[in-house]
């Protein structure tokens, strides 16, 4: 079992066949997204850092809803060196204990902070069920943490740092999430408030995408992170912490994969072009060769990410049905008489057959890159557009209780006025499968006279409701 | 004893103080000595891939060498999820065993081969005793894994590898490593032959600072990664891997540093460039302000890391003394004067005191962003040229055993024919600290007529011996 669930995690991270061995997880995650995010962490004034992942047991048991939110899914090292250890180490789940215990260590005076800090890290949580890419034992993550002077502070940077995700999410992935507040019951252990992007997937299930939680002073308590401040006086700092995981590339997939395989954003996507020489004597391969190799070589020099396909034993129809099943969101296509006319012929993956195809396109380099860069600005476009029909297709504005069962059961959002209880949240779960995704930034411009859909109470907001991964 | 053994990573590889909070480690390996080896891995053909940390302990103990090589710095994870697991996981300190497991998986036919990836990842080796950046519990690293068809090219791709990391030292770290090969009683746990290159540290002591390992078959035996050949015969594929971590920074700090702090490469450095504004009054805050922008403009704008330094209550004093510390490379500073005559100090980390000033550098964006590059050249070029002369120094061509005690004791490296055995390395070892480092790649022209410094027998090698980290 826990060989199973150890390796489940290569099995599906890694997108490995016999011709190539890319690991499709960490590549997208680590080489895409992580340049993007990383870049504006930094602009807007984060510095990475790193943090020990085996961490005391000790420290997970200082903030109370900290360890009992985390408690069951923890992995224990006992055992070091050949030796028992007096005290477990804890396999981080996330950092914010060896973090705090740091940060009350480098924080004195109002003139240390804030602390703005990201980790590029993995971590493990030990889940009952795995599923591929949404809920592995182990991923990859960026965990921010922040320390703050004011309240007023650290509100503003769990804000931005949501609509930073989002912002991603939006133009990066194509995924056009719903941002919001969580539920205090689906709060992170030890957050004040949790904000969250929401994804909708193909089938019209959720999925928590990113969270930005405002922990206010609970771990400044539990771990005595105190400063004084301009007038002398000793106060405890107010906290933040946010992260994006390896997940995202499960919602990337199941947000835009068709029956043919995967569908990647151009921004995203480890691999924007393939190029598919085509040839059947030797007579015409030197020829095609070249203008394959130009292509590239136009394409490489203009920062486009291409790989021309030119192995042998496999027929073109096979690349294609290939390359189409990894998402490559174009193809080029040469042969023999594109080479006589000095054009070749584009393919979108995003439009399946003849009418993603482009003929005559020209090999020349400067019209070529012209052509590639518009479709790929277009696939990203496109990917988008579908994905907001389709979101705005499926979630469904209600006010009663029936109406909730019967738009979830279809699979689809529930969207409507909201003042229930944690019990109430508890018994939306149970009787349809629907949780509570969030407080969606975007409310209605009149909340006046609402009434929850649930148990008729004056509501001031409205809520979204969805079965989830 | 556990609690400090996993803090003493952060403690050291944090370089936090009151005012920031840089971890240095993890800044200067993971975004210049990542992104200069990554973008060579991949111009060497190699893909990034992500494998699960935690491996059953049944899989390390399939090849002999290696569990015993490892067995004594393993931690392991005997409970998960609240339960006692029926086999203990252990947190990698290398992952041949996992990466072979999936080899086993994808490696069917020729056509399959060579695979060859690399894992940005941390590793964990519970050292009896440890070290600042050089011996951690926990450390980053890369580790590259590839399988081949063939004894020879497995044998090429461990060489390229050890070359690369021997131009990474020398051309990036300003590091002129002696690279060669180790003693069978040095080699990787598990390997036929091990790469090295060696390092030497500013107190005269050997650090090894990269290695690339020919594993041969026997990962392929013990796990059972076989492949069908051109004329259809089952074959054991070849084997290597290689690795550079965190240690890395260790040995700059080491390499480079004097008795004011750091001294970064400037192809390494966080900051290249730190830029000190210099105000008394009020009234002349906003031009010397203005101008110290305008500096930090045209550097960031030609690429150049750049940070002003424009804290209120430091004086400029302080202010280069902490940025001597940390190692930046260049300072410019900027008063009223300087101002009223368009111009600013620059001063060079790598040369003390008025020598390392230059006065009445052009405020004017071109000329400034050239004598800026050159200056960043100059400092690379110099630390370079001291690190090798220093290394030139300290090696001395030695005959007898005597002159090896001599040496060694003195603080050098001793360069001798060798064809000791395992137990005459171990007696040096015991009698005079010194451990074999290398049979250097640089051999004298002429091997003839060469005996054993130490047992007189013919010797074909000339073999480093020195004091280590």
């Amino acid at each position: 079992m826990c060989r199973r669930a150890a390796l489940c995690v290569v099995f599906f991270l890694t997108f490995g066949s016999g011709d190539c061995c890319l690991a499709l997880s960490p590549r997208v995650y680590r080489e895409n997204i992580q340049s993007w995010l990383d870049k504006q962490f930094k602009a807007t004034g984060h510095s990475n850092a790193y943090f020990p992942q085996l961490i005391p047991y000790s420290f997970i048991a200082k903030e109370a809803a900290h360890v009992e939110g985390f408690a069951p899914e923890l992995a224990l090292v006992t055992r070091g060196g050949g030796k028992e250890l007096e005290e477990p180490l804890v396999v981080r789940p996330t950092s914010e204990t060896v973090v705090n215990h740091m940060f009350a260590q480098w924080v004195q005076s109002y003139r240390d902070l804030p602390i703005l800090v990201n980790q590029w890290a993995n971590v493990h949580r030990w889940e009952m069920r795995t599923r591929p890419f949404i809920r592995t034992l182990e991923f990859l993550w960026q965990e921010g943490h922040t320390a703050h002077a004011t309240a007023q502070e650290a509100e503003a940077e769990a804000q931005q740092m949501i609509r930073l995700y989002e912002r991603f999410a939006t133009e990066v992935a194509a995924i056009p999430v719903v941002a919001g507040r969580k539920s205090k019951a689906e709060s992170f252990a030890g957050a004040d408030i949790t904000y969250t992007i929401e994804a909708m997937m193909g089938d019209g299930k959720a999925l928590q995408a990113g969270t930005s939680h405002n922990l206010g002073q609970n771990f400044a308590r539990a771990f005595d992170i105190l400063f004084t401040d301009e007038d002398g006086e000793r106060r405890h700092v107010w906290q933040t912490s946010w992260g994006v995981s390896t997940r995202m590339v499960g919602g990337v997939i199941m947000a835009h994969g068709d029956d043919t395989g995967l569908r990647l954003p151009p921004a995203l996507a480890p691999t924007q072009l393939v190029v598919v020489p085509i040839w059947k004597t030797d007579d015409e391969k030197p020829g095609v060769m070249a203008a394959a190799q130009g292509i590239a070589d136009a394409a490489g020099s203009a920062g486009i990410r291409v790989f021309v396909d030119a192995r042998e034993g496999r027929t073109p129809g096979w690349k294609y049905n290939h390359w189409e099943m990894k998402g490559v969101p174009l193809r080029c296509e040469v042969g023999p008489r594109d080479v006589a006319s000095g054009t070749c012929v584009l393919a979108r993956r995003d439009i399946p057959g003849k009418a993603g195809k482009t003929m005559g396109v020209p090999l020349e380099a400067t019209q070529l890159v012209t052509r590639l860069r518009t479709a790929l600005d277009e696939v990203q476009a496109a990917l988008l557009a579908q994905a907001i029909a389709f979101r705005d297709a499926h979630i469904v504005d209600i006010t009663s209780y029936e109406q909730l069962q019967q738009v979830v059961d279809s699979g689809r959002w529930a969207r409507g006025p909201w003042a229930g209880s944690g019990a109430d949240e508890a018994r939306v779960k149970t009787e349809t499968g629907a949780t509570f995704r969030c407080y969606p930034f975007d409310q209605p411009k009149t909340a006046t006279g609402m009434a929850c859909f649930m148990t008729g109470q004056p509501a001031t907001e409205v809520a979204i409701f969805a079965k989830a991964y």
